[in-house]
């Protein structure tokens, strides 16, 4: 039963926040006898441990060419036509993303700009388990496509068999993957982080998993890999009033609770009927679901907060600084400017949470555990650096030379100071 | 002296490229014990620390509002004149990177954007020793600024008389610093990380430090807090031919390796002649550098290597993937779409890198060690987040409904597709 507080004071406000985050430090001799290991074997470590921890042989890890083009008979036209359907939207919304160029002069003769570039590998981990992910594929690949990286690396740990789900293979080809590799756990990280005779290196690391997944991302990070963001269970905060629907309330709070029994759902309201109508509607959808038994343990995380105020509430809901925020609101938008913190946030009755997770087009790679506070969720330029410019021409120099040389001085870099001496006394003579 | 090496094999290169970057996983444990301290006893432990690494006694370690007015007093006009104009480049440039929200209709009824907000708390570090590093002030305040952070405080630590230099602070008031603490080190990293009486835990954390700072700055990222970027020694790559000025390129040799013994510089050259003459003028102009002693130990990691032809030298330097890039070829910015890989780049021969490191507007912290293959520069976005937006009215609903139940489905997440068919039905009714 999910419980109602009523004006909980700041403590306990934190207290009710507090997320399931495990700290990977544990885990880190493990994960770092497995990036040895793969340092040292290479594809033999691969194969070792893929028998140890996924109880299977497996001589190859890549998909064949015949495999990714035989997905398609596997799954049906419906599916494909869905899939292919968010694949459109997530690409429409994630082109407006590029980010344009601008050149700016700051002195006569000084010329300031960026330039986009991709990052030239990427490495998307998508986990196994007992439905195929294909939604990942998409919100990961996507951008990667649009971004124009050169190669795209894609690890999933096969089957019993040693397949891959043809659904992810049909992601997967819509993306235009570069190379698909039968690999899972902290072992595809370190294959990807290190490269070995079939994975290829990698720049980059993107995608959720398990806490050995995830350990193995911070692992390689410390040694220098650029990853998406640091991850935690899903969560998200509604903020509701009298215009809710209880029921849709309710529906979303346990779309995020049948994630896992660590997820989370914090509704605010300003209405103590609608929190006990809402806490009603739970009770009764409860029974309906297939994983209800997750999601009753996720259930215990969950707190349904009554306020006085919606500036109560949303200035408690930027402090909690949620992955996903839905605004069940008459008029939502009209509130847009009181949000600080958030990942990803859904306005008014019918924007349900699952219409970001799979079509709408934004991303569902988003910041948990108040993350919000400091990290974006995947975007293109998640996929692309920006590489700043600048010409100088010989007015330029003249302009700016005698202000370099002042503030170099004073920083005691005398060699900074000579470059720029160097060249204007070549001008004078 | 300064080796020339001419066409390197790849394996050559890679040697010729290796960077002096120290993993800093060796001091975690240090670290770890150091923000354990601060973890417990707050400001206490942040004197203990500061009477054992700086040799100073300090009871208040924040500077007073009538330290900050007097600073003008103590630096020349000529000096805040220069400070100013830096000010107002790197304004006008960083200006530039807001980014513009466009709405997308992705369905009928489907409306996807992004809205920009800033980070709330960020924290600045600027190394302390024998010259004020004011540059680093402006180059992570003003982003910080023009971002609109509440609160931006700034750690550096004070001389031995307990004060900051006044050139720091001139520059923190200028770009709106809103606390200034007297704090260097690993506790000061873990005092921005956790929060104390006197210094605000803030969510991301910015700027240079020594191995001890950097190790620190990890050691907080893996406990969930943002940084910048990972930090390594500062190197430049110059690309030259015949029409390259030898004794420009061997003054911005040195204004790198004057940096530190770990730095390093990589020119690429077409001319086998113009290498020789670079080389001498290396030799020539290092006798009148007051910081010789530690360039001469910067050349043993430096190297001058020609190429048959300009495209090898781009190949290689792309691949090398400097911090700084200077292209001092005639008609440079030709060559633009040549870079993949650089953290800043400078074109024509009076671009000399003394003018980003300062006041053409270009920031100055940049990725080193090749992490410029996946890692942008400090720009304004690294002040702010960007969040997700997505609004759905009842067609819109009923446009992407059908496709979301579809695709929940066969991910298996039943209460993800109970959430719209929930919505669907109560249109229906």
């Amino acid at each position: 039963m999910i419980a109602i507080k009523k004006n909980p004071t700041k403590q306990e406000q934190n207290l009710l926040f507090e997320r399931n985050y495990i700290d990977s430090v544990s885990l880190q001799e493990t994960v770092a006898t497995i990036f040895n290991q793969v340092r040292r074997q290479g594809d033999k470590a691969l194969r070792q441990y893929t028998n140890q921890f996924d109880g299977i042989e497996i001589s190859s890890f890549l998909v064949t060419e015949q495999e990714r083009e035989n997905a398609a008979q596997f799954i049906t036209r419906d599916l494909q036509a869905a899939i292919e359907r968010a694949y459109k939207a997530i690409t429409q919304f994630h082109e407006t993303q590029r980010i344009s160029t601008q050149k700016v002069h700051t002195f006569t003769g000084v010329t300031c700009w960026r330039e986009e570039r991709p990052i030239s590998k990427v490495g998307i981990y998508v986990p196994g388990g007992s439905a195929p992910l294909f939604s990942t594929v998409l919100m990961l690949g996507v951008p990667a496509k649009i971004a124009k990286c050169d190669e795209i690396i894609l690890c999933t740990p096969p089957n019993k068999q040693g397949e891959i789900h043809p659904a992810i293979l049909y992601a997967a080809n819509l993306v235009g993957v570069s190379r698909i590799v039968k690999l899972g756990g902290a072992q595809a990280i370190a294959a990807l982080s290190i490269g070995t005779q079939q994975v290829p290196k990698v720049y980059k690391l993107f995608g959720p998993g398990n806490q050995y997944v995830t350990a193995a991302k911070q692992y390689a990070q410390q040694l220098g890999m650029a990853i998406d963001m640091p991850a935690g269970p899903s969560e998200v905060a509604i903020i509701t009033n009298e215009t809710s629907n209880a029921s849709f309330v309710a529906s979303d709070v346990l779309s995020q609770l049948e994630h896992g029994t660590d997820s989370q759902a914090i509704v605010f309201t300003t209405n103590a009927n609608k929190a006990q109508q809402i806490k009603t509607e739970i009770e009764q959808q409860i029974k309906q679901l297939p994983r209800k038994e997750i999601a009753k343990k996720a259930i215990d995380n969950s707190t349904i907060i009554v306020f006085s105020s919606l500036e109560e509430c949303f200035t408690s809901c930027n402090e909690y600084a949620p992955e996903h925020l839905l605004l069940a609101l008459d008029s939502a938008e009209q509130y847009s400017n009181k949000i600080s913190n958030a990942g990803s946030v859904f306005f008014g009755h019918y924007a349900s949470e699952s219409l970001g997770d799979y079509a709408s087009g934004t991303n569902h790679t988003l910041p948990t555990n108040g993350f919000a506070k400091s990290f974006s969720g995947v975007s293109l330029s998640s996929f692309t650096k920006q590489i700043t410019m600048q010409s100088v021409t010989k007015q330029g120099i003249e302009e700016i030379g005698p202000i370099v040389e002042q503030l170099a001085e004073a920083e005691q870099l005398f060699a900074h100071k000579q470059a720029v001496s160097i060249r204007l006394k070549s001008i004078k003579q």
